[in-house]
């Protein structure tokens, strides 16, 4: 499996490669040409994978959370040697640098060692374009076959043992999935696309390809949270600035990738479900209310709301003097919006982070650390821990045993993945922050433990400092940026054994917490 | 029952003037009538407290969370006033300054604003020496007796709505354990005291009185896990910082004060047992096994003993030629040894902190956040939560639903009072940061996270920012400490009013976490 599974992603490399060499037209008609095919070939050679496993489940070595970290893992080490070749780059790049920029496009985070806008040509900005494509998909589809698997009332990890994941009913499960993330990923990202497009002011990139490419750029940069983009100052770079228009539809393309798909697929179902009942049973609709709108969508929605509206006004409070001075009211409502959604969702940011006040570092530091919405392509600890960790507090509190919210009751295995998610997250970005520090002693700890919170949550937001670190620190960025990206609960659950329940049970007992 | 508790408590204040203004032979016996009767009437007033609960219990204005924080702020604030008194201090002392001593000796924490050793008369150390009496003794109680109720199986906060522990047979148990708590702490300060006695050099302390104070002092300090020092440099001190038996003295009294009360109970009873079918069963005792050493022992001594070890080795390694060059082998050993465990248990310093490496400060900074055991006079998120967050992501790891460790199962209650505890911590310290850094925006990151982690810990270490904070800065310092101490959970669980389970059940949903 192991081989076959390098073999699969090198000949979808290879296929990759025909197409970039071969296709000399290609600078002028990407948009027509929008390799969604080579994008296929990738996720097709993984579905192979898995029904691979259901026709040989005896001789299944990986589980599919080694195969989520070891397919990301070649991803990125390819797209590193791809970043090397000498037409990638206008003056080479170092192994280190292109590793860690492959990784920041993988794990869709966004920091950069090297400006993408003047350091690679257009050929290095689209295999850059291809890893977010590809590393924004390959989130979306793992993430959802996990949470699939979730649904039924057992758990992923009892899953594993049991190997229920092989039978054909999921598998083909998997498949629909599958087609409706591309589907929804294609539509999304082809609007934005067209959107940007005619926003954009002629004068400040005169040939028509340079715009067709500058758009579809940011729509898949933005529907995959990656934060990169070809401008070097990013949407702060002058005449970008105050493109209101082009922000605001990158804050809902970027939105709806944070939400995550099987968010937005309820919604979308939630919606059909209203308007069929406004249209067609107005009358008795009061009757019967079936809950269409599932509680992990109630909770994310509520949740990403709250933190939204939150961070908007502390920051249109806290920079309106200060980085907001030189917007116009509107200009302010967006800009404030815009520094409220980055640092959960991982954008770009338009605003230059070293002129924000303290206070606003610090909203920026919390919004980092809770990230996206869970299987979204977002990062962070996610919406819906922070809710969880939230509401047991409050039930604590109350002296309620148990976690109750929209008439649910919260599974104690969900608690305790909460719990174990915002104990690792700890555990990686303390780790980081302590290594950075030795290795790069005279940056400031601010700027350190922003660009580990930064990393751990793929947000690429950063104080500066990126590009000025030793390679050692790199290479933590770069391991921080992973495990943020596959997270170190998979990381964990691939490397352990697992143990089958048998039938007992010890007596349970209380701990004393205080 | 709000009037009652402040007469009450002023009412042994008088107590305790009157004793001080008219005992003027205080500095010389000291020793001899040492006040355990003093003590002993905050405490028993306390108890009447409990007692009057019982018998109009629909009068009961306030559950014992909140009779625990109030009994703590009021005690800090007539403790800050004491030391306003002209005679306890050399040249007077702001409000500000004596309300972080008394806060600081009252939460055993040992932070401190002015040096202890020049700044206060003999007759203000003894009033800081009191204080921390009465803190630690609280804290023992409070926490024994809110164990205790854990012990059923019940929770504390259903024991509350419940009015559980007002039947008189749990009551008459809070008395034997305090009871219980005041002769082990006795005799435990006195033998320490009369150890480290011995161990002085006569020619650095000439007259006997003081000799004994400062053996009483360091004895009551430790055992309380207080880190007051009646010398300017702690343990540090020229003189001292050589005197390895008192040092070894001193780890072994407040490890004990830092190990809890009931398990210090747990394990006398366990090595009577031992002794016993040692003696009498010796032929048979491998039949029956009873299970002595409870699960809460188990955990803690576990869990302590490896992050001592933990630390020692850390400590020996990184300081070997830095902070321990001074030091013989066995130096080497005892300072090393108190380094790693003065940050968990929390008292003085017997080097040089900002000589520290800064690997090491990192060490510290995570045995600080751990803290000492449940129960205990030391602070911190407190061993047993540590455990349960490790035992946690294994069991995860693992893909087991449920937590076991020595045979038993974690309880989900106690796995969600962690996961409150954690991020509680988090909340308190990261909010106690951004705020420092507002108020105080020179210091460096570093420093200010160090206090505000030592504080929130009730550790007292710092890397000697304290004294020169602002006023506002030092007030929040003052926060941290209190809240670090009787736990931000107690203080939620004392604001919310309690919620009765009635007879429903939700159907129990898992919630995405990735
Ligand atoms: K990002
Ligand atoms: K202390």
């Amino acid at each position: 499996m192991a081989v076959f599974d390098i073999i699969s992603v090198i000949y979808t490399l290879y296929i990759f490669y025909m197409y970039l060499f071969i296709g000399e037209a290609f600078k002028t008609d990407l948009i027509l040409e929008n390799p969604l095919w080579v994008i296929l070939a990738v996720i097709l050679s993984f579905i192979r994978e898995l029904s691979e496993q259901k026709l040989d489940l005896t001789r299944t070595y990986f589980n599919p959370a080694q195969i989520f970290i070891l397919s990301f893992l070649t991803i990125i080490f390819i797209g590193a040697l791809l970043l090397m070749l000498p037409k990638a780059t206008q003056n080479g790049i170092s192994f280190i640098d292109a590793l860690f920029t492959s990784t920041s496009a993988v794990c869709v985070t966004g920091l950069i060692v090297v400006d993408t806008a003047t350091y690679f040509t257009t050929f290095g900005q689209s295999i850059i374009l291809f890893l977010i494509q590809i590393g924004g998909l390959g989130i979306l589809t793992f993430a959802s076959y996990f949470s699939y698997f979730f649904k039924g009332g057992s758990t992923y990890e009892n899953q594993l043992t049991l190997g229920e994941m092989t039978n054909s009913q999921k598998v083909g499960d998997v498949f629909s999935t599958l087609k409706n993330i591309i589907i929804i990923t294609a539509i999304v990202e082809l609007i934005a696309a067209m959107l940007i497009f005619f926003t954009l002011n002629k004068t400040l990139i005169e040939k028509l390809s340079d715009r067709i490419f500058f758009s579809i750029f940011h729509a898949i940069s933005a529907f995959c949270n990656a934060g990169f983009s070809t401008l070097s100052n990013s949407i702060y770079e002058s005449g970008f600035q105050f493109n209101y228009t082009m922000q605001l539809i990158i804050i809902v393309t970027f939105v709806l990738g944070g939400l995550g798909f099987p968010i937005v697929v309820n919604i979308i179902k939630f919606l059909k479900h209203k308007t069929v009942n406004l249209f067609l049973f107005s009358s008795n609709s009061k009757i019967y209310k079936p809950w269409v709108l599932n509680i992990n969508s109630r909770i994310t929605l509520v949740t990403t709301f709250t933190l939204t509206v939150v961070a908007f006004a502390a920051f249109f409070i806290l920079e309106y003097h200060n980085t907001l001075a030189q917007h116009s009211l509107y200009g302010k409502v967006v800009t404030a919006l815009f520094g409220a959604a980055t640092p959960r969702t991982a954008v770009f940011n338009s605003i230059d982070m070293n002129a924000l006040a303290f206070p606003t570092v610090m909203v920026t530091f919390l919004l980092m650390w809770i990230g996206a919405s869970p299987a979204s392509t977002g990062g962070g600890i996610k919406t819906s821990t922070f809710a969880i960790a939230t509401l047991n507090i409050f039930s604590l509190a109350k002296g309620k045993q148990r976690i109750e919210v929209f008439r649910r009751e919260i599974a104690d295995i969900s608690v305790k993945r909460a719990f174990a998610t915002i104990a690792l997250s700890l555990i990686v970005i303390g780790s980081g922050i302590a290594l950075i520090t030795i290795f790069d002693p005279r940056k400031s700890l601010l700027n350190i433990a922003f660009e580990s919170f930064s990393a751990y949550s793929t947000v690429g937001l950063s104080l500066g400092i990126t590009s000025s670190l030793s390679s050692a620190s790199k290479l933590i960025v770069i391991a921080i940026m992973f495990i943020g990206r596959v997270s170190m609960l998979s990381i964990i659950v691939a490397l352990f054994k697992k143990v089958k329940h048998k039938n007992y049970r010890y007596p349970s007992e209380e701990i004393t917490i205080n």
